[in-house]
């Protein structure tokens, strides 16, 4: 049985045995790419389109629900050190060629990171850090390790209709990883993360702006333009202007690095907790990580696993 | 006058002349008592329905109002001490017997606390440090202590047709000393916070809502059912990966224990101050603390007492 | 081009250029004023309604637009000095002689401060400290330093019909100078700070309340009835229970002065960045600081200068 629960495990959805016993990824390896700028631009699972001087529209794709693994993981490092390098780069908008996801969750299916323990939190703290404006433009499902994505960046911008928000993970038997459970307090304050968290239900995209999970709630059919102009505007600025503006910001409303760290080995320790090991065969038999209804419905499920 | 000043206060709204004059109640008492878990499952006005494992449903009541009285905070301070030293409790929800008022407000009739001054501040303490995820379900008015009571709970769910919530505190006289000075800013901000405390009026559960005072306002035909299906699904969930995520969220959002003890000491000093003496025997003339229009509207009429 | 451009900027919109070149007016002549309480009842800018006992209305009238410039902000400091002077006062509104501005923006108009440079940071930490509560009564646009005035009282109630937000400073190749960086963060998050300052678009009332930029829209045919009322709780309230609670609720949500002060400074170098010596004439060939449509509906506009 362990060793059948290991294979489905590591196969799609967690962290292989071997990560889960051992400790975080060879910190030499790390350091070392930390200062080194990869190309990226066009990988498999991030398109990055460049044709509007200033500004890179990136899409994520990785069929068929838009799982955040290791490869997209260690794609967006790359990307963030790319976008350092670019003097001239003011904006960059993510948004999702799948139109029911803009992130399903997290995923350990193969292969994993080229650092051992994807650099997450290093590119989450780059975004926040950059003198580049990044923005979500969010439809469809955004969950776990993509809520948590879509935290880092600075602007969430959601389809009133088709955006829908969830931290799943208690309901799997894990904790969030990746800054959930730093972030979702500043923004949304102590009683409604704990709900959020704790509950592990979706939320649409209007409880969501009231929460002050997102910037904005927007109809679907005016999201595009609603960013485009937006964009646009930020683009006809002042670079220097703009940066200096969103580092004074930055002094309020930012997570400490350390516990974040904590947070994510702890994470990487639930995967071998009791909670998860009794949830992950029913998970896995219900379509965790599987284009269908499980998944769409990510949120109701959880709460029906025991 | 002075005595029958006196008298009536003690008798139904402030603190004792006793408690009033001389410090906070003898240390050694309370800390004595902070280690000694009481049993509490049945108490006049608190009632716990242990039905469903993991989960204890507690009802307030304390006819005609529910006030909150010295010995209601005993019983929360001993009910604190019950819910820790369960392992398996997972939820504990409060809602109230009396559909007009969820709690009045606080009131200093006898008997007083077995501890002198009430444990609040480290009831409310333990009860954000508890592995135990504390929901209030709120219907009628929910206003000063009551109000504080309810923000010291993890969760605030209300009723959008019924609940009311108040701090008259300043319209009597008086400070909110229980923890909204405290909690109220970190929960709505200091400008709503100061609105709130200040103006003593009444609020809808919607302006609540929006402001962030509690976690949602609900349709109150839904409203049993939203908190039901809640604590289903928590119940479902692992307890250790709850314990975690809520400890960790506690890292954001809770009050510093010694501004709420200097803020604690300086409301039962106010009930010595002018203010108060001059609006207590208004107050008692026109029906604070008894079943009534005045209380109903509690919020309009402290706007009123000069 | 140079000399042509320093008198444009000097005559209505911008630092002088010797207020750009050197360090911050005299320190010796600020210290000696902050203890000097000057009488400032009826200004030319600032008129003071003081017919209710407790309470100054402040009516702010620069006429055409109601921009804020230096000898407004010396009137603003002379007031807070006669606010803490006056032992019965409770409460002091501020709402603008023109139903289209409540503040436009700042302006560098002559004369200039006595000061050097108006003691706009003091002027706002000591309207926070003061015992006294302050009140944005707001129709119409209000931006750039006039948002920050806002920001700087301890409330703000604004028409839902009329009230018109924004930070427009980046969109003119400067930075929001006197405030924003540092409040809007404390009241929307940073998130929502980073929209509205790096985007420099209007909002309407029902966003700002949303966001926690004020603490509510209100109809504007109930706005007037609606501060009366709670202004008359207030005054109707014991002073010292309103000052301690004040006081206590301070303890969250104020900015840290030295930084209030590094972004000043910033500010006032932005004048010589290229940023906005780009944009100033464009600026002032539209008509920024005079009356009509390009100022009332400056945010867009400065979306669409380059």
């Amino acid at each position: 049985m362990k060793i059948l629960l290991t294979a489905l495990v590591s196969s799609l959805f967690a962290i292989s045995a071997l990560a889960a016993d051992a400790a975080p990824a060879a910190p030499a390896t790390v350091k070392a790419a930390d200062t080194n700028v990869v190309k990226a631009s066009a990988t498999k699972k991030l398109t990055v389109n460049k044709e509007v001087p200033g500004y890179w529209r990136v899409t994520l794709n990785n069929p068929p629900i838009n799982l955040i693994d290791d490869s997209m993981y260690d794609d967006l490092y790359d990307l963030v050190g790319e976008m350092e390098a670019d003097p001239e780069l003011k904006v960059v908008t993510f948004e999702s060629a799948n139109p029911d996801f803009f992130i399903a969750h997290y995923s350990t299916a193969e292969p994993r990171s080229r650092f051992g323990i994807p650099p997450w939190i290093k590119t989450a703290r780059r975004l926040a850090a950059s003198k580049v404006l990044s923005i979500a433009v969010i439809r469809g499902r955004v969950r776990g390790g993509g809520s948590e994505f879509a935290m880092a960046l600075d602007l969430r911008f959601a389809s009133r209709e088709r955006a829908v928000f969830g931290q799943p993970e208690v309901g799997t038997g894990l904790i969030p990883g990746g800054g959930a459970l730093q972030r979702l307090p500043l923004l949304v304050g102590r009683a409604r993360a704990l709900e959020i968290v704790l509950g592990a239900q979706d939320y649409d995209a209007d409880t969501a702006e009231r929460y002050g999970w997102i910037n904005r709630a927007i109809p679907d059919a005016q999201l595009d333009a609603h960013v485009a102009e937006f964009v646009k505007r930020v683009l006809s600025f002042d670079q220097r202007v703009l940066a200096i503006s969103k580092e004074t910001i930055n002094a309020v409303g930012l997570p400490v690095e350390a516990e974040l760290q904590q947070t994510q080995d702890t994470f990487f320790q639930t995967f071998g907790w009791d909670g998860f090991k009794q949830r992950i065969p029913k998970l896995m038999q219900r379509g965790i990580g599987k284009a269908g209804e499980f998944e769409l419905n990510l949120g109701k499920h959880v709460g029906e696993l025991k």
